[in-house]
């Protein structure tokens, strides 16, 4: 798959997405009006939707159909972006500006922004069961997907990076907390994305064991390339200011590794990503893709 | 079935649920310790365990096996004491106290408290997945009843009746927006509670109309007698501030309909459950006593 081609897939899969989530959230005529507006105006607030995109190439991968699976995909979408709100807010990373726009509680207050996070997140377990009705899929697969999420989400997965993130502001911390901060905070999530859409998509158990490795090793690239670009990014493109991991004090992979040894890391870990879908033939090219420009990426 | 025997069986119930509580939730030498501990603190800060204990009674009124249930008991347990966290913090209701403890956000700072609310919520969508496992529902049952949890406790639920609150501090509001508070903020989550424990204790749809009414005026009479409390209420039992909803300048029965009024009301919304329950034996003696026994409490 050449770029322009990967670029027109991505835009396809996107389009759906965003439909799908345009659909799935009620519009601002809905009571409570703030409530709604509140929750959709994160959701539309320029995200890459890498996460659903992610979940429907990995149900493609095991010959699955994507299209009956937008409303998981759009779930995990909503609670990643629930986590958000919540990380931005005043009492967490206190940031103003996220994708270069001001975040939410910046317009609608600390209290809408708490209770639309609450939102997407309560919305997205049920939208999930929405697969059984639109997707046929199987009760039995719907709730092991639920599941997934919660353990994703939960304290033992991001929440639980948040966590140990938070507590590291202004402390030295060593590569085992940061390893535990990244693959907790972003790398469980992207995980379970790639795993839904394994499982929902009827992969084999060693369809989803090489998709697993693949995933794990996505985030960790993601992650560490999310760090390099916090240093020598620009913040035009970025949407935020570049150097408030500095500012905040927190440990990334350029400060514990050094900037080269971290792009090296990033580079490693995409191999790894790649060797992992050696199974798979050019049903996963979406998914090496990805993997592939990730690198490349600007913000 | 007389005082005595209903404080038995009541108190039968809550050792139940806060043993599975104490099982279900980790204990604070798991990783990230103080995510735990605050996720405890709030759970175990004296509960009267009203909704999992709903929850139990209804699945037994239709004669399903409450012990079976104890896992989606504890997970209704679990949000509401979520929404409570959250509702305390300094952006909304802004409370030192609940149930004469200091809240949440006051022990272990507001960002611990947001992430331990996202916590619980995040684990009782997993956890109710468990009663496929070990309580021999059927997952198409789980399905549903975390449908019903997640519109009950969303935004056309728990947290759209909180918003609608937050909105009417200090104004003005007639009965119509009083009632839709109420019956979002409070009643949805126990109307989920007793249709879950009628839909997993495989009632007829009879029986679950029944219960749903039951329960929907049982919301009622709980949050008239409320704010009835607050404004006579002892403060030693009510384990928070006697007058704080006048101090907030919110709207409840007593100010808009007068105490006297109000009591007639809520004793008008116990008789209207009462007679929901004609269909039942004496299997829903439980509930009948739930709702007899609410206009005597004190906290």
């Amino acid at each position: 798959m050449n770029k322009d081609t990967f670029k027109r897939e991505i835009n396809d899969k996107v389009r759906l997405i965003d439909q799908a989530l345009d659909n799935y959230l009620f519009n601002s005529a809905a009571i409570p009006e703030t409530l709604h507006h509140a929750m959709r105006y994160s959701v539309f607030a320029g995200g890459k939707r890498l996460r659903p995109v992610l979940l429907l190439a990995s149900a493609e991968a095991v010959g699955g159909d994507a299209v009956l699976l937008l409303p998981a995909a759009s779930a995990f979408e909503m609670v990643h972006t629930y986590s958000l709100i919540h990380d931005d807010l005043p009492a967490m990373d206190n940031d103003d500006f996220r994708r270069g726009q001001p975040t939410n509680h910046k317009v609608f207050g600390e209290a809408m922004a708490i209770l639309a996070g609450d939102g997407l997140l309560t919305e997205a377990f049920g939208l999930i069961t929405e697969c059984c009705v639109s997707g046929n899929i199987s009760p039995e697969t719907v709730v092991t997907v639920i599941k997934e999420l919660s353990q994703a989400a939960g304290p033992f997965g991001m929440i639980g990076g948040q966590v140990v993130d938070i507590h590291s502001e202004n402390q030295s911390i060593d590569k085992d907390v940061l390893e535990y901060i990244h693959s907790h905070k972003t790398g469980a999530l992207f995980k379970a994305c790639v795993r839904a859409g394994a499982i929902m998509g009827r992969g084999s158990a060693e369809q989803l064991a090489a998709l697993t490795r693949y995933a794990e090793n996505l985030g960790l690239a993601f992650q560490i390339t999310d760090d390099v670009l916090d240093v020598e990014g620009d913040s035009g493109k970025l949407g935020k200011t570049v150097g408030s991991d500095e500012r905040l004090k927190k440990a990334t992979y350029p400060s514990l590794y050094g900037l080269e040894e971290s792009k090296k890391l990033a580079a490693d870990a995409v191999d790894r990503a790649l060797k992992a879908l050696d199974m798979f033939d050019r049903e996963a090219d979406l998914l090496r893709c990805i993997a592939r420009y990730l690198l490349e990426r600007e913000n």
